[in-house]
């Protein structure tokens, strides 16, 4: 197969989103959309990428750095127009002779099969293009009677034969790499701002007598994200569609559209969602289990049979074992619960492990922090941790122990033993009353 | 009255569903979609009823016969088709000379008016069906210049004339036992799938004379759910309709679109739910009570003036008194809390009483269960439970009493008393800093 | 200028609400409507508000005088239709020469320009309109070919082109009150309910050879709430009307629809709200401060960079700093929290003040009140209060002190120094599995 890469655009300054935070680095299924355009490209079979970023925004960059390598970032400078931003990768892909993708890095919900199209049409330049519900001013993709795209006509400047187009321009195209970057540096800037503009590479395609064809995408998959508005409407489809393939697939949902799941939440066939669920990044969620209402899960397992919530919240870490249940206001991090394992009522559950059948009584608190460090709780298989205890890391609760409610444990316990911390219960006669009696007093004399 | 009884096909295999669970005992409004059916066959005045189960499922018969009894379970064994499925409730209803209802136990918002429509309409067999907003696959009804059935055609077999009707088979149909059975013998397989088709019986009734009649229902009315994704959408229209109804009489809501309901949910006229609550089975709110939000409700009664939420959770057994307050994160289950009592903070209540007008304080715990029996904690008229107190139950805090904060109580407290359970506050100086020089020291050593 | 005034019309029984609460103090935005017209026509420049209430609600007279004064409050008894209601108004305006404003206290969404739209028409009389998506019962505005408003016809009355005009009266409008006043006392009431109806002041007008304008206000704006559904209807609109504004401003929202805004919530451009979020009155969060899902918040502030969420709840008085932390399940009121501080997991923090960069353990619980006041918690600077303790309130912990892990810290903590309330942990070895043996034992003999 031709080798192929990507040049993904992400130079633009974003100020529409009027957020201190970079537009490409907001996120769409709880992943950047810089991150979502670089696996539509990889998952497309781009075996190299690289990122145009602009001087203004580091932060970009340095995202891109992380993930990528130095390789993978071309910087524009100054911002020149687009063909001078895609001509700003021409470097980094100097010694690359495949097929080169041109996409944008604020095009969250491009899929691979949409590039791939591009790649697999065969012609010397291949154009995206989407039928608009409202092409209002978006360019018309001009083509012959061949199919051929013959031009791109902005909206202004259209006829209204033009205007009556409907397939629009995207943004989008791919071309060998042979041909893209010197077409690219052919393209010129005599227009009112003096920009070098993408869209006039089909131009140039053309005088060359070059095959520009066209291939069509879905309105959604093309849709910019350039604002918060349009950001939430892109959010929107991606979990709707999310939210559909999971459905397909077995999981019941009692309300779908109150489910938000992450680029990568895993949920098998035959669980059950309940309504006012948020999945963060990083969650497998096993045939059989049930997550019950306002549950918040994040790096995650729960395994089959389990039930969790409602109001449970599963930080990194938490790790829910076979039909062990994980009830409301009880929070788990860093815990590998045991098979049956159960912690229904008001928890802090933070490093460390439970054996399976323990039952965590309700207002336990695995008290893993020092200001400084963090020290692992373990408590055994069928052990018992009575209500209100705080667990003093690190310790351990042997195997079918129990501790006392309202204990204070600072020291292991054996198993099969009973720890205690608390002194003696002693009672004031009257003293209630009295009290009663002289709080009513001062109110009355105030 | 001529007796009324039902056939409800619950024999199908459900495999679209995709789920351990079979497909009829998935929910709608927290009711499995066979226990819907029933319902209505009930409510329209089926005396008896039988549903057919396959062998694949022994759940579902296990379910029927947990509720209508042995005699109400019909096997059809191998399955040949829907009008072999009636037919094996023929034996069950050897003795029943009234009029049969045919229903399916995957249609859950089916209502008695429209299986009354049936029975009432005073012919040998009447069908029922619907106006198909897009007829598509559906069978369709065609009938006579005088209404009366001609036939049912099958999409694939009809005419450009007969797919123009939008009047479509919704696979439910009632007949006297003493015309149903008979005809369904009369039922031929001959057919590509060699099955015995319930549609068939059309055509016999009509070669026998019969006057066949149609009744409308409203297309939502006879949504089947043989997925996961038309189970969601039968779920979202249950909850719509029972909204609305909420509204109608006089319930404040919100953003009724946030609001989940079960099939048994009462609320009064002049209650206020406030956005986000779901409610499980079982519930009654009176009027002028108040639902915060986040709040979760399951087997509970909310009496007039209490406020609740917001994020409480009411389980089986909660009882709110007048004007109570139970709050943020607090979790209430087999708890009579009197009037005006106040549970407003970080609490889980299970098992016992509160009194009128009590206090229990943040934190507080009911400590009922020791690992395989639950005892009940008892909160006087008027006693103020200090904050993170531990009730060991069985216990008993006398009406006006107060316990002391961070106290674990485990013997009565006697009325108007204070009970205390602590230690001495020690303290030793300037350690905290010595701690902090040495784990800093720690840390930049390493 | 004109002075301006307005007569808002609250003297309805608002039976179709069927709620004991009156219905314009049914509320939008968590403001009642009877409060949002006040506010429009103040913000439309009207000095003086007489708002018209019946007698059947004193509750609505009494939430007047409350806000305005003895002296907007007028008095319709009995109710003897619109135009005999603003006639109740004309005392209390008895002094007053300028432009008059008619509007309905249960209309929520008007805003100040439409009203201002009439005050600028110029005109003797100008009547508000709008163009109904169905006209339905609506009376139609009936305008001659120059504009000026010739009748209002009464749907029952129309014929069939005056039913096909679309501009619809929306029951406001405004004059001079030297005009408005003498005209209104010429309505009569001849007609089948014997009522004087506020149209018919148009009829007079023309009589009087007056120049009647129309202006036209978008459907939504003059939306009338007089049953639950539509109440619910408005609250729809004007959740995404401001949520709309939010984002247009840079907030960033997962899911706009799982958000719940007050008519007063401030959010600043740069700040993320995740789903299922519900702010009550008085907020507001800077720019740059993140709102995780589940939170509820109320007369707070949360500042740059702060984290809420999931699952806070914060009261009226809380205070998040820069970069402050507040996780879930935690409760905040009246506590100012300082910069950096984190309190992360299962707290009831009322009343006081947590220092910058102070850490706040799980399950700590300020215990500030004892059944008859309330009482302060302050945490110092850098302090470390360890899990599960109680502080009960008044009490100081030292900056950078530590407390023990489940102490009941009842007295002053110096600063720097760790103060422990606990006793000795004892052990009963093999207790468990004894009195394990003794359970099962008796299960099996029961």
């Amino acid at each position: 197969m031709t080798q192929r890469a990507a040049v993904i655009m992400a130079a633009g300054q974003g100020t529409r989103m009027k957020s201190p935070l970079p537009k490409v680095l907001h996120r769409v299924g709880g992943r950047a959309m810089l991150d979502l355009a670089i696996d539509a490209a990889q998952a497309a079979g781009c075996s190299r990428v690289v990122v145009v970023c602009g001087t203004h925004s580091p932060a970009v960059a340095e995202h891109v750095r992380k993930r990528l390598g130095d390789s993978a970032v071309a910087i524009q400078d100054p911002p020149l127009g687009t063909a001078h931003a895609v001509l700003a990768a021409r470097e980094a892909l100097a010694d690359f002779e495949g097929d080169v993708l041109v996409s944008n890095a604020d095009c969250p919900l491009l899929g691979p099969d949409d590039i791939v199209s591009l790649f697999e049409a065969g012609a010397d330049l291949t154009v995206l293009g989407f039928e608009a519900t409202e092409p209002g001013l978006y360019g018309r993709l001009i083509r012959d009677s061949t199919g051929r795209l013959d031009r791109i006509v902005e909206a202004r400047d259209a006829t209204d034969e033009e205007k009556a187009e409907r397939v629009c321009y995207a943004g989008i195209m791919a071309a060998p790499a042979t041909k893209l970057f010197p077409w690219l540096a052919q393209v010129g800037n005599a227009n009112s701002k003096g920009e070098y503009y993408l869209t006039e590479v089909v131009a140039v395609a053309n005088r060359a007598g070059a095959n520009v064809a066209v291939r069509i995408a879905d309105e959604t998959a093309v849709m910019p994200a350039d604002n918060q508005t349009d950001l939430a409407a892109a959010e929107a489809v991606f979990q709707q569609d999310r939210r559909a393939a999971l459905m397909a697939q077995g999981v019941s949902m009692v309300a779908p559209q109150t489910v938000f799941l992450s680029w990568d939440t895993q949920v098998a066939g035959g669980a059950v969602l309940e309504p006012n669920i948020v999945f963060g990044p990083g969650v497998t969620v096993e045939g059989g289990a049930t997550i019950r209402a306002f549950t918040h899960l994040e790096g995650c397992v729960v395994r089959a049979g389990a039930i969790v919530g409602p109001y449970a919240r599963l930080r990194p870490g938490a790790d829910i074992g076979e039909e062990a249940h994980i009830g409301n206001f009880v929070e788990v991090k860093k815990v590998k619960v045991g098979k049956g394992a159960k912690a229904n009522h008001l928890a802090y559950l933070g490093d460390g492990s439970i054996g399976a059948k323990a039952n965590i009584g309700a207002g336990t608190i695995f008290c893993n922090y020092d200001g400084f460090d963090k020290f692992e709780t373990h408590v055994g298989e069928g052990a018992f941790v009575g209500s209100n205890s705080s667990l003093v890391a690190p310790v351990t609760v042997g195997a079918g122990a129990y501790t006392g409610s309202g204990s204070v444990i600072t020291k292991d316990v054996a198993p099969d033993a009973l720890a205690l911390e608390r002194g003696v219960q002693t009672e004031k006669p009257g003293w209630a009353a009295r009290f009663r009696a002289m709080k009513l007093a001062r109110k009355g004399a105030k």
